[in-house]
Order: structure tokens, then C-alpha cells, then sequence
């Protein structure tokens, strides 16, 4: 019998979660049933979207997120121990999988480690995982950049931004990167190859863009909304193309609280721009993959580095959760366990 | 030697345009050359872009428009005296043109008056005209409608919103429209067969959807901007499509102190929704007369009612321009020479 811990969230979030709104829960896992295995967990994600969804899932819940864990105990032959899984199945130091179970939803989806040859398996939710894929497909799949464009992302530091930003950079694109320290502007430029990247909470952002962009913006990947993406949308080409990909600056507000920014129906009549909203969720396993395929080939050669931030321990959970949100990591957010 | 009148704006609007921001100049045209025609002008539309276009335009410059005239004498064999003519010469009583040179810019275009039958030629500048041309292609082309999905029109009283709605019926679809009086909410139900019509200055906006709309929104088709457009696209449908055609609300706001309004980032992201900007300009005049055909036949067999909202006298243009962008109209504001 394996004694388990995970993390309960109790409360509707009112503006940042509090460490007050989450249970830790210990309880014995039952005997594995056919089909079952039982997944000790390695590395737990941290995502802006643990925060977002809060209001979606009815209290109390499981804290979802992704995770990776090595198989101890297996009653399904396809999965033998010592083997590596993706799950779902987030704060928690042990689950019970059955990987032959239909998903319960979209995101709750579970999977076999891809094939990441000598790669740390943490970078199975993040530059491998949901926000890898997440980079790939909506860069390339919805944004459909070309050879030359001029593409701006904010929270460029994050795990999806330093992806986008270097994916654009493979594909020949001009790039700019907003973040929120001068440390990790300089971080984006000298050891990510952005073009350009500014700290957004000390330059005038308008005139950082049109120095930095003085023949308009073609492919804007917002991660962040609030004002910053009203102003960049008026800074956008002719038929440009703006990816909602993250609202981050607005998850703490409540539904009938939201901030209010400079409309922007004008830049997307008068500019002809295309802004669609991106759900991973909405992509299946076998497009993950093919964006994993080729992200492990970028890796391998040097063409792409995926920055992680690591933290350690199952009981600092909330706390790295919090700092993501505030923007403390650069790169991907990960919790060794 | 003819002796004609125009309209010159000499100044950057600021706020809503006055009659001061305009001149009224005498001119003697001169005689024909080869190629040219000397067209009267009959029929002359007041649009909402007139206002936006303004501060695009270096000052001073002739008041374009849509216009209908009919040829007083011809140098050109295919446009022979008493034929009609649709140019975007504007706010003028004759005009010269020469059929053949190519357009000076996208939005000035000029062509032969399509084949309306026995139906009125101030038509063409409306339900035969951009405006017609507009509700088509933006709602078929762009939103992309399905049978039993419900549609959201602003400003569904105007000349582009309240053929929209009309040919929305023709699709099947369920039809609310937003408009500026209770006469007007009347008259789209009881003229247009819109399902729901209400007049936004008195209702509850989100309420008055949520009833009328209980399953949600699937195409969101969006004339004015504003706060309602953020209302309405919170209470959109997963894969929703938002056809942004005008942004009237803000035509009179300066480029530098734009409204502010509840960021739709969130739905857009969560929702999926698909947000683009419609501009007709970017399409072919052969794209325009495949609508006309079809909207000629649709309003000949009784589906469709093209209402005008006629004014009569070349000195009264300054006034009905006003009235429109107040929204005094009901369906295509028109005016007679």
C-alpha cells in the first residue's frame, strides 16, 4: 500500500491564490486493477493556466497540472515500471493511472515519455510537453510565419515566449520580446538570440516598438493581454496576424472585474488583422508529437535551448506556482519532487 | 462649359465633424478628352467611413463617397450619354471620369451600374452597392455561416447591418439585432424578421443576450466597437467568429484617446474565437457584382427589403451625413440630388 500526498484546492481564487485556499491531502492509494499502474512522480509543472482555469473547475478539486513519473507497479504490459509517463494528473507525489481510459476531458490526457533520446525528462511539460507544443503549433500552425516577418511576443520569458522566440528566429523572423525584468531582457537577447527585448515595466512601450519595428509588426503572440496588447495591435501590419495564446495580466481578476484597455476593434478593422484564440487542447497527441519530433532535433543541434527554472520539493509547490505568476522564472517553471 | 459643385473637407475632424470643416466650391469643369465622361450626379451615400477615413486623408481633400450620376456627354463609346455610372467621386453635383484609367487607390472605384432590373439606381450605392457588397461577402465569405447558429448584429439598423440580418434569415440562422431606438428594434422585427431586436440605449445588453441567446452566440457580427462589443463576445460560443466591419462607437474618438473597454483577451482565448477584421476594399469588383447578382434576386422575389432612408438636396448633405452617424437612419442613408 503507497501512502500519497496531493494537493486539494478548496476555494474559488479572489485575486492571487493564497496558500490558505489549498489542503494537502494524505491518503492510502488502493490496490492497482487491471489495466492500472502506479506512477511515482519526478517533475510537477507549474502554468499560467492552473490559475486561469480555477474558476471553470468546481471547488473542491485536485490541483491539476502535468507531471512525469516512472512506473513502480504496473498491471498494464504496455506500461512495464521503469517506464516514464506524462500525465495530468499534476500536485500530487503518486497516481494511479489506467493509460487505456479515455481521456476524462481534453486536457486530462495522459501518455507514454515521447522520445526525448538523452534529454532531461522534465522538458516533458515544458519545451517537450503542453507549452513546447503549444509554442510550435500556435506559432507555426496558426500563425504561419514567413521568412522575414516581424514577430512580437510578451511574456517573452515564459515557457511558451522563449520557445516562440526562438522557433521564429529558426524560421528567419525579426523578433522582439517583452518581459518583465531587464535581467531577463538581456537573458532573452544574449543567450536566446531575440533581436530585441525590452523590460515592458521601464521602457514606453509604443516608442520601444517603433524603434524596434520601424516597418510594423506582421505576427504579434500575446501570452499576456491587458493594455501592452492594445498597444502593440495598433503597431501591426496590414493583414497581420495576432495569436491569443495567454491572458495572464487579467487571471487574477475576477469575471466581472476585468481591466479595461484601449479598444481595439479600429486596429483590426483598419488593419485587416486575423486575432484568433489558441487552446492546445484543441490539437491531439499525434500533433504533439510531430511538434516533439522536431523541437528534440532543434535541442540536439544547438538551434534551440530550453531553459527551465527548477525548483525543488513537493511542500514548495504553491510557492513556485505564485512566483510564476509573478513573473520570477525564466523559462520553464518545473518542481522537482 | 459646366459649371459644378463639391464639397472640400479642410480640416482633421475633432470630435464629430462640423459644417465649418467643409467648403463648398464652384468650379468650371473643363471639356472632355478623349475617354472621359461627364457624368450628373443623381443618388450620393453618407457612410460611416467617411468620418474614419478623415484623419487617412491629407487635408484638404474632395469628400469621397459612393455616388450614382448618369452620363451628360461621353468621349468614351462604352459609356454612352444616359447610360449610369457608380464612382466614388463623393459630394459633388458632376464629375469627370475616365472609365478606363486605372484606380487611383482601392476604395476609388468606378464602374458601370450593375444590372439591377427595374429596381431603384440609388440601390446601387447601397444593397447594390458597398454597403450590399459588404453585408455579403463579410457575413458569407468571412463569418461563414451554418444553419440554426445564432448571429449577433451591432448596429442592425444600418445600411450594412440591417441587410446582414436579412440575409442571415435567408441562411437560417437565429438573428438579434442591437440598434439605437425602440422604432428601430420594432421595425427589424416587424419589417426585417430579425428574431430579436432591441434598442441598446434602454436594455440590459448582457441580460437582454443572455434570454435571447440562451444557447450563445456563434458569429458576432460587430459595426460599432465599444463596450457592447466586449459584452457580446463574453457570451460567445466555443469557435465563435467575430466579423469586425465598423468601429463607429470610436469614429469620433481621436487616434490618442481611444475609449477604453473591457479587454477581450479572455474570450477570445477561451472561447476560441476567431476575430478579423473585414475590409471591402480588398475585394474585386468581379467579387462585388457576384453579390449584387444574388441580393438583385433576393430582393426581387420579396426575401429581402432594401430600406432606404432617403433625403432630398446637394445642400442638405452636411446634415444627413450627421444624422447617419447619430443613427438617425433606418437602413441606407441616401441622398437626391
Amino acid at each position: 500500500m503507497v501512502r500519497a500526498r496531493k494537493y486539494v484546492v478548496k476555494n474559488r481564487f479572489q485575486g492571487s491564490p493564497k496558500r490558505s485556499d489549498y489542503s494537502i491531502i494524505e491518503q492510502d492509494l488502493p490496490p492497482l486493477k487491471d489495466g492500472e499502474i502506479l506512477v511515482k512522480t519526478e517533475w510537477i509543472s507549474v502554468d499560467p493556466y492552473l490559475r486561469a482555469y480555477n474558476s471553470a473547475y468546481p471547488v473542491p478539486y485536485d490541483q491539476f497540472a502535468f507531471q512525469v513519473g516512472v512506473v513502480q507497479e504496473s498491471k498494464d504490459p504496455n506500461h512495464p515500471v521503469g517506464s516514464r509517463i506524462v500525465s495530468h494528473k499534476g500536485w500530487c507525489n503518486y497516481s494511479v493511472v489506467n493509460m487505456s481510459a479515455p481521456f476524462p476531458s481534453p486536457e486530462n490526457r495522459h501518455y507514454k515519455l515521447p522520445n526525448i533520446g538523452n534529454l532531461s525528462p522534465s522538458l516533458a511539460v515544458g519545451a517537450l510537453g503542453m507549452p513546447g507544443a503549444t509554442a510550435y503549433l500556435a506559432f507555426l500552425e496558426t500563425g504561419q510565419p514567413k521568412p522575414g516577418e516581424t514577430v512580437v511576443i510578451t511574456g517573452a520569458g515564459g515557457a511558451v515566449g522563449s520557445l516562440v522566440g526562438q522557433i521564429a528566429k529558426i524560421k528567419g523572423c525579426n523578433v522582439i520580446g517583452f518581459t518583465g525584468s531587464d535581467k531577463k531582457a538581456q537573458l532573452l537577447k544574449e543567450e536566446l538570440g531575440f533581436d530585441k527585448a525590452f523590460n515592458y515595466k521601464s521602457v514606453n512601450i509604443e516608442k520601444a516598438l517603433q524603434e524596434a519595428a520601424p516597418n510594423g509588426v506582421d505576427i504579434y503572440f500575446d501570452n499576456v493581454g491587458g493594455e501592452i496588447s492594445s498597444t502593440i495591435m495598433y503597431q501591426m501590419n496590414y493583414k497581420g496576424r495576432v495569436i491569443v495564446v495567454g491572458s495572464i495580466s487579467s487571471y487574477n481578476s475576477s469575471a466581472n472585474q476585468l481591466p479595461q484597455v484601449t479598444l481595439v476593434q479600429p486596429a483590426i478593422l483598419f488593419k485587416s488583422l486575423k486575432v484568433e484564440g489558441f487552446l492546445i487542447w484543441n490539437w491531439s497527441l499525434e500533433q504533439w508529437n510531430e511538434a516533439f519530433v522536431e523541437i528534440v532535433k532543434w535541442i540536439e543541434s544547438g538551434q534551440l535551448k530550453a531553459k527551465e527554472h527548477i525548483s525543488e520539493g513537493f511542500d514548495n509547490l504553491f510557492d513556485v506556482f505564485i512566483g510564476m505568476l509573478n513573473g520570477d522564472n525564466f523559462g520553464k517553471a518545473v518542481v522537482r519532487i
